[in-house]
C-alpha cells in the first residue's frame, strides 16, 4: 500500500509558505505521510475575492503583525529572515520552474531554495538570473529548465492547477489538502493535515 | 513578585475567540502566567478595514473554511460546538456585562460560559434573557450586572477599550499582548504569548 499523501498548494510569494516549506520535510518523515507539492498563483484567487495585491499590503495592521508574527516563527526555527523587497514578488516564473522539474529527483529542493534565497536571503525571485543560479546550485540542469518553464504544456498546467485550488475552496497559502478533500489552511495546520492523512489512510 | 501577565483581547463574537477562551485557563495555570480578560468590539476596527460586517460572511471561501476548522477544532478538544444564527452575534451585551463586572470573582466564569451558551449551544447572546440566565447560572446577582451593564462608566469603558485595541495594532480576535507589547494573533498563538510573557517576565 502506498503511504497516505497531502497536497501543499503554495504560491511561492506566500510568506507563510517559507516556514511550512522548511518543516515539510521533517514532519513528512516523522508522520510517515508523502507531501506532494502544487506551486499555483495567488493573484488569481486574491482578485476573486476583490484584492488587487496581498492582504498584507492592503491591511496594514495585519501586514505590520505578519512581519512581526513570521520574524518570531523564523527565530523559533532557527531559520534566517529577510524581507523580500518588493513584496509580493511576482513568483510567475519561479512556479513555472518549479512545474517544469515535476517528477524530476531536483524538484522538492528547488522549491526548499526558491524560499530560502527569497525569505532568508531577501533575494528577489523575479529575477531569472536568481532562479538560474537557484537551479544550478542544486544541480539541475539549469538552462534546460528554464525553457521548460516557457513551453505551453506548463504555462497551461500552472493555470490549471491555480483553477483547481479555487475548486478547492483554497483561499491563500499555503493550504494542505488530504486525499479524502479536507482542507487545511495555513503554516499552523501542517502538523493537522499530516494526522488527519494518517488517520484516514 | 507578581506574576507575568497577558491581556487577552476579544470579542465576545468572535469564533476562535472561543476555543481560546476555553483553553486559557488550564494553560495559565501550566504557564504560570496571569491572563486578563480585555472584551471589546471588534465592529469598529472591521470597520476601519472597510468591512460591514464579518471577513466570514464577506469572503465566502474564508467563512466555510472557518466553519469546517472550528467544527474540527472543538472535536479535538471536545468541547461542544454548534453555530449561532445569524452571525456574527451582536455582542455589545454581554461585552457590557463583562465590564460591569471586572474585579467580581465571577467575571472569568461570565466570559467562558457566554462563549458556551453561543458556540457551544448556538444560543443567542443578543437576547437579554440568555445573558441574565448566563450571570444566574454561575450565580451572580443578574439584575445588578444588566443594570450596571447599562450605565455610562460601562459604555464608556467599552468605548475606550476598543480604541485601546486598535493602537495596540489589534485587527482581528483573538489577540494577546505582553507586558512589553507583543501582540500575537489567533486561538493558534495563545501558547506563544504565555510562553513569550513567562520568558521576558
Amino acid at each position: 500500500m502506498s503511504k497516505p499523501c497531502v497536497d501543499f498548494w503554495f504560491d511561492f510569494a506566500s510568506t507563510y509558505s517559507y516556514p511550512a516549506c522548511m518543516r515539510a520535510q521533517a514532519l513528512r518523515d516523522e508522520a510517515g505521510v508523502a507531501i506532494r507539492y502544487r506551486p499555483f498563483l495567488l493573484g488569481p484567487v486574491f482578485k476573486a475575492q476583490g484584492w488587487a495585491t496581498s492582504p498584507f499590503n492592503i491591511y496594514e495592521a495585519k501586514g505590520r503583525y505578519m512581519w512581526r508574527d513570521l520574524e518570531r516563527l523564523c527565530a523559533e526555527l532557527s531559520i534566517p529572515f529577510r524581507r523580500p523587497d518588493p513584496f509580493p514578488q511576482n513568483s510567475l516564473l519561479a512556479a513555472r520552474a518549479a512545474i517544469a522539474s515535476e517528477g524530476d529527483s531536483w524538484h522538492d529542493a528547488f522549491c526548499k531554495a526558491v524560499f530560502r534565497v527569497q525569505f532568508g536571503e531577501g533575494r528577489s525571485i523575479e529575477d531569472p538570473v536568481v532562479i538560474e543560479a537557484v537551479l544550478h546550485d542544486i544541480g539541475a540542469p539549469a538552462r534546460l529548465v528554464l525553457e521548460r518553464a516557457q513551453s505551453d504544456p506548463v504555462k497551461l498546467k500552472l493555470r490549471s492547477e491555480t483553477e483547481e485550488a479555487g475548486r478547492l475552496g483554497i483561499f491563500g497559502a499555503p493550504s494542505f489538502v488530504t486525499a479524502d478533500g479536507e482542507l487545511f489552511w495555513g503554516n499552523d495546520r501542517l502538523e493537522s493535515a499530516l494526522a488527519w492523512a494518517r488517520r484516514t489512510a
